[in-house]
């Protein structure tokens, strides 16, 4: 593969110039004309759908269902919830012309649609036979970015999906953002393979608006935590000044306690910089687009009709058990180029047929995610890469996990924190209560508190930036 | 039902009226903030999706893959194609600030994405080996609707999906829009039972940038025609202005022959006015989001217990079948109260359950469309369920299809024309080849040629305006 068509740098010598080349070259997305906006191809989207399928009918079978909300939101209207605005107001773009006219009260193109969710919601719930009401909406949201931006982790419009949730009780809408955060886990780790940390953000980190922010990080090659997805536990603060309110069974209105949650493509970023490697891309199995590419090989005629025949055979064998499979007959180019083409874009097994294999009726199967090459009889194929694409799978969440825990480290010294963080460690250090402190470590490192764990609470050590009883012990990392 | 909970006005008497209580008070859809937008609730989003998952299907079988394009497009390139800017240029939104900053190049909000596909394609598109290359976006588009705006026909944004194909061949393109129209005709008379006229649209009343277009039209109750799909064969109209060029088999750079085209949840708001009576929406059963309502009927408590204990049985077997179903078990409201209910919001088949037919082993099923009572054994229901509603489909489509035929008329003199308008039918009129004629048409009678199918050539008549010989015989009608 000629250096054009290929990667021309390595994963751990310039890590951003490797992503952006995968992104663009594996033609997952593209630059739009416009500075922070991308265009998704066919093979980029595809990833998506299959997360966005399986994620939808895990919201489904929980019981929620799903929208549609305009992109167009009043200024007024977002200007209800102040803390939210404020947060949003320097990144919203600004409708102010239909044709040739002004338009009077100018209209934001949604960064979040809570503000125009609620307002509907103000209309629709009557009465405790209303709720809990819990809708998600597959949309887009919009953002300026102006400056580093990066397909699929800092775009100024981004796929994603919000959902929004009413409930009478405040302990109902508090499980409802732990069960969401437990779907979103299992979603990354079942379809993405990566491992994530779940837990709180802090004080200074959560959602500007909600009482309380969930997370899930994971860390990526380049020591930064990717933020995954998040859920928010708004209690009152949206019900209250749109007020959202129901009539209790003993007809008493009451203000009812609201969720919202997302997670968006970022997820398919992660994904890339997780899993990829020198050669391109790595897909897990059960989102690659296609999952399994013959390479037919052969040198004279009679040799290629036979082995093409041989396999289309077996793709249409496999294709059969619902298996998405490429037959790679192109004339033109050599089966080397092929097999670098195919790596380039992260197939995840390679089968590989020629004269000699299917004397002995057999074939090679080659895994993408550790070049693992094994000989296997056509007889029970199917059966061997059904299994081997979960092997793949697992393989590549355990790979991922053990990087995740041998790169997390405890320190108990701001040295040895700074030092650890330098060398892309996912640090946990304890922390006292004061703000000031995290404030004061942001500013003089750059990382911040990306995730408080369940269980992290540490009142007997000293703080890692004023040596004062600490509290808890999260994990600090950069972030994206 | 209390009167400001059911439907207050006669299909027949006040059909605009009419239209907007069934798409508010049966939930489909809701007015946004902003004047021109709606959001749509739960049970229109339902219907959206069953129509987006059947089309999609169809096109992925074709060969197409799904992609995504970003909203904004900067105004340099709307403007690269001349006469499909014009076309767009009054209902075009325009952002021109990010937070407090103006914009250099202001951004349109997307009316349609040919401008911002081919800009793409010309990047993409290289070789002979990169086509035929078939996208489609499910995506909304923007146009500013100031007057006349209505739920689903007429709004600023609206979903759709935007399929963009590029081909070597002059034929290969003509075909693609050929096919097309045929899958949008199948999926609008397989999933919304209603059937539709397909053919040429006038050269006044193409898709601009065209070179023709073709359309799929049907006759609203009111007897207006509602446009309800069309494909677009564009020549080199934009591959020329955006240089989407690709090197043949001799290496000679040549400019690819494009098509585009598009449905929206318009068809959503022609399956409203085509099947709604004066109870509420009637919705066909592929897509109705639940198809089949149990009413369990009971006076005491032990009665209470058998008939619901028997209803859940029956809707576990009926969901094992893949039926969506629903047991309306509240307690606050009578079974009549329910009967209303769930006729206005359309559920195409209603099972009643009352002690008496438990005794008997039956239960009471109930046709939405035409009020059809029934008994049935509970053995073999489930069987006789999932027949019943594919023969309420077929229902549903004969009688929409009658309808259509009684109510397409062939005229011979204008004022003839002019008065079987009035009435409402579909009018077959012989017309010139001068356009002049149509535009006359057009002005003393609001109607225009909707569609000229194919075969209705007609060179041996009078044109209907000016008397000089005829050319063709397409339909006329007012439209949405």
């Amino acid at each position: 593969m000629g250096k054009e068509i290929g990667i021309t740098v390595k994963k751990s010598e310039d890590f951003s110039e490797w992503y952006t080349q995968l992104v663009i070259k594996a033609e997952l997305a593209d630059y739009a004309p416009v500075k922070g906006l991308i265009v998704l191809r066919p093979d980029g989207y595809s990833i998506w759908e299959s997360l966005k399928s399986s994620l939808d009918s895990k919201l489904i079978a929980t019981g929620h269902r799903n929208g549609f909300l305009p992109v167009l939101i009043p200024e007024s209207l977002l200007g209800k919830e102040k803390d939210h605005f404020t947060g949003f107001n320097p990144e919203v773009f600004w409708v102010t012309h239909s044709g040739d006219g002004e338009i009077g009260d100018k209209l934001a193109l949604r960064p979040t649609s809570e503000t125009l969710a609620y307002t509907m919601y103000a209309k629709w719930i009557r009465s405790w036979r209303d709720l809990p009401l819990k809708i998600n909406f597959w949309n887009s949201a919009l953002r300026a970015e102006i400056k580093a931006t990066k397909p699929f982790l800092r775009t100024s419009e981004f796929l994603w999906q919000e959902g929004h949730t009413a409930h009478t009780g405040k302990d109902e809408a508090e499980k409802e953002v732990m069960d969401i955060l437990g779907i979103y886990k299992k979603t990354v780790e079942d379809e993405l393979a990566i491992p994530v940390i779940t837990g709180k953000k802090s004080e200074k980190e959560k959602f500007v608006g909600a009482v309380y922010t969930l997370t899930m990080e994971s860390l990526m090659p380049d020591g930064k935590a990717l933020q995954m997805g998040t859920t928010h536990f708004l209690g009152q603060n949206f019900s209250k000044p749109f007020e959202v309110k129901y009539a209790d069974k003993n007809n008493v209105e009451n203000f009812v306690w609201q969720t919202s949650w997302g997670v968006s493509w970022r997820l398919i970023g992660g994904m890339i910089m997780v899993h990829g490697d020198d050669k391109g891309l790595v897909l897990p199995p059960r989102v690659a687009p296609i999952q399994v590419v013959i390479i037919p090989i052969y040198h004279s005629d009679e040799e290629k009709n036979t082995v093409l025949e041989k396999s289309s055979m077996i793709k249409q064998e496999l294709e059969t058990c619902k298996l998405r499979v490429r037959l790679d007959d192109r004339d033109q180019v050599t089966p080397g180029f092929k097999f670098n083409d195919w790596e380039m874009k992260g197939v995840p097994l390679r089968i590989e047929i020629g004269p000699k294999d299917l004397e002995h009726d057999k074939v090679v199967l080659v895994r993408r995610h550790n070049q693992q090459k094994q000989e296997h009889p056509i007889n029970g194929l199917v059966e061997k890469i059904v299994t081997d694409l979960d092997n793949i799978h697992n393989d590549m969440f355990s790979d991922a996990q053990k990087i995740l825990t041998d790169r997390t480290i405890n320190v108990e010294t701001y040295d040895e924190f700074k030092s650890e963080l330098e060398k892309g460690m996912l640090i946990k250090a304890a922390i006292c209560e004061n703000s000031s402190c995290e404030e004061k470590i942001k500013e003089e490192t750059g990382s911040d508190i990306r995730v408080i764990p369940d269980g992290c609470e540490d009142n007997g050590s000293k703080c890692i930036y004023c040596d004062g009883q600490s509290k808890i012990r999260p994990l600090f990392a950069r972030g994206y």
